[in-house]
């Protein structure tokens, strides 16, 4: 797919996980951790992510399918997963799921998940840079490299830059 | 399509701006400003349209294509601006702009745009209350309204909470 | 007033809007909106509005007569609305006015005022630069342009700039 | 003056003194200490020192002839000092001198001063209550104390309470 | 040792780890991750790990031997790994280690390691509690486990709770 | 004890007061001060003082017996108190003590103590550079001068950099 950046990594070579306490500084009016903060935090862990994957510093080019299913109280422990889902040229697309937790319970649910895309910046051009090819493993690693170009796409359309008639892989996606 | 909520209000009366500075604070290694910062900033104008709107305290429950078109620099005046495109049941969809201008420039262009759905809640009962209907005016605002519906749809699909098949506006959204 | 730059500049090409959400962060121990927090807001808005009419950096020299009728509470959103009054060689005076609403009322109420002053910087010298005049147009904006020169005057005598009995204006003031 | 609370207090037992260094968090575009940064900080410095002559919680009514004579340089050391100047039934005047060396600097110059003015709360019922007298003992302290009235005659006629007829302190200052 | 709480943990149960991304907002003057703003990272982490073993809120009650072994640069990927070594009735202490990488380098290095110690509370009274017994099993899990006496007497003598001629342990270490 | 820096100074002559307020914003989820935020301010307090000492830009290295004896309060007034006890080559230690008082309280407890060292950096270089000696005069200071050298030798041990045998002056200390 992209004939310039030849490397190939896994997803686990640059999982990143980051653990958080919800503090009063981080609430909101409601006393629960304010959805622009916990979007801080998810930013700031995929794009160790992101850096990692790329070998490169990266900047946030567009957020996606970001959901808070449940609250998260003041207290609570968030527990954030990022990890690699594919490759294109110069940007790469990160899965980020959110766990949370309160401090007297042993079991955490999960509370968000989230598509955060970085691009790669050459360090001396500042130009976009081509990025590793990711190799999925698992089952669950696979599922979300082939859904990627679904993804990708629907973004592009919503931003205008296809028409909705160019989806082909959308239309494929939802017509199974 | 919501008998709970009679109430239909304009895009206007909600409308919301704001204005920022971009201080060293807010930056990334790069120097410009960092894309968790930009999203907290819009969390926050956009929870003040949605409350207004809703006349009700909110929560954010999805963030959507948020799209970053180049780098914000330190110094910068960013001005973000926020307006209800469409209701459902209990949720609001807002469709924000990002405008940014250099000190001594005079002219500002856009950088960003996204969506955020925002849920109102019951002050009483802090559960999902019905909000007013949104009655679109101008071409441009009837548009979102129309759109809403693909844009929910696939916010669905891609959560897991209805099959690709299901995605009926979808198809026929990208069939045009 | 000021040979050194001819140009004139309306009150409106420079307002500046801001809207904020007090959240738990920004509370005193009272749970109030803290007053320096409030300041903070008011300099980022109003070195904006001096930015936009001066088109040029600008530095605050004087904060004079900021007062805070009420306290603005955890929850409130706080509308900072601030314009251009006059300017005198390389300095220019802003009105700023706050108005604060509850999240759940549909009326907002001016809770505070004040005045700031900035001085224009050149880009090159980092040296104090002439800036545009203000012509003001309403009944309102003539009356604050008018009186400008007697808070300016007072500041000069605060700050031993001036004698008490070399204010003229002042004195004029007081006795009409 | 005031026969609701007869305690009379020395200035140096609320004297207050504040250090803080300049960091990159508390900057400008320029690089020097943003002013509405140093607002906040003399914000708390002056507020301790009232709590402390009032015995009782304060929040910030006023801020008054607020100057800064020169910028603030990142990595400076900033030394607030707060001190009462004279109290009028439920509100005291405070008077604060900012300091300012760089670190590799023996001696430090004024950089700023300002008034702050705050009104003591009844803890119970929220509502303002009487707080001591403030009994001046240098030639310097007397002279804020018989200047307050004048400064605060001022307030009331620009915030519009008194007319500038009414204002007959500040005609006598402004003659002598 | 403690017969009121005869549960015991091993390490690997409440181990945490934390990512971080040094930014701008966290530098000294010198464009370094300020001493203090890793402390309060370190707190975190250590907080989140010692709530895991006590299932129990937690309050810092003592830092140890944290010690800085090099600037960590802006920019820089900040790990921190957080593990329970012994702990004493109601209280737990807690070995931190902090290992730094640039963006684009493939490999981190240790920089800085700490002791915290914390307090477990009950949720009703607020008063210590008594917390689980960790169950060292590695070799390095064991060494850590078994000089916590001697970093816990030292503690006692340094702040005047026992007498220098107590400290047997200590006198056995230093006579090894 | 170090031949290239032969100045010596007094321990009054680089004494520095920091006096902070317990916001919101400080605390942790029991609403008492964050341990990570109060060690932020001291390492800003002790940072100050050994600049002052040092004549020159210092970065921390150690943090030693940082104690907590209790819960500090959201609004409780913090006073910091940072003074050199002893220097080594380029390093020098400095003694916090830290006292609290509520707002409506006369007098201020003691609640925390600490030994934090910096070492002072050539500003052209950025290698370590001499400092000036101590003069201690009061009891206090030349009791912290003289078990400087155990609390030195203890870190060096902890750290692993000198063997337990190695350490004469502690076993000195505990055989007293």
């Amino acid at each position: 797919m992209d004939p310039l950046n030849t490397k190939t990594k896994k997803v686990s070579e640059s999982f990143t996980e980051m653990n958080e306490l919800v503090l009063p500084n981080d609430t909101n009016v409601l006393g629960n951790l304010m959805g622009g903060n916990l979007m801080r935090w998810m930013d700031i862990a995929s794009a160790i992510c992101a850096a990692k994957h790329c070998e490169a510093h990266v900047v946030t080019v567009s957020v996606d399918h970001l959901t808070f299913q449940e609250p998260i109280k003041l207290g609570d422990v968030v527990n954030i997963k990022a990890s690699v889902t594919r490759s294109f040229n110069s940007s790469v697309e990160i899965f980020l799921e959110v766990f949370t937790r309160g401090v007297l319970q042993n079991i955490s649910h999960k509370s968000n998940q989230a598509y955060f895309t970085f691009v790669a910046l050459d360090e001396r051009t500042s130009k976009p840079k081509p990025v590793p090819h990711v190799s999925p493993e698992t089952e669950e690693e696979i599922k979300r490299f082939n859904e990627a170009v679904v993804r990708r796409e629907f973004r592009l359309v919503v931003s205008g830059r296809i028409k909705p008639s160019e989806a082909t892989h959308s239309k494929d996606f939802l017509n199974r």
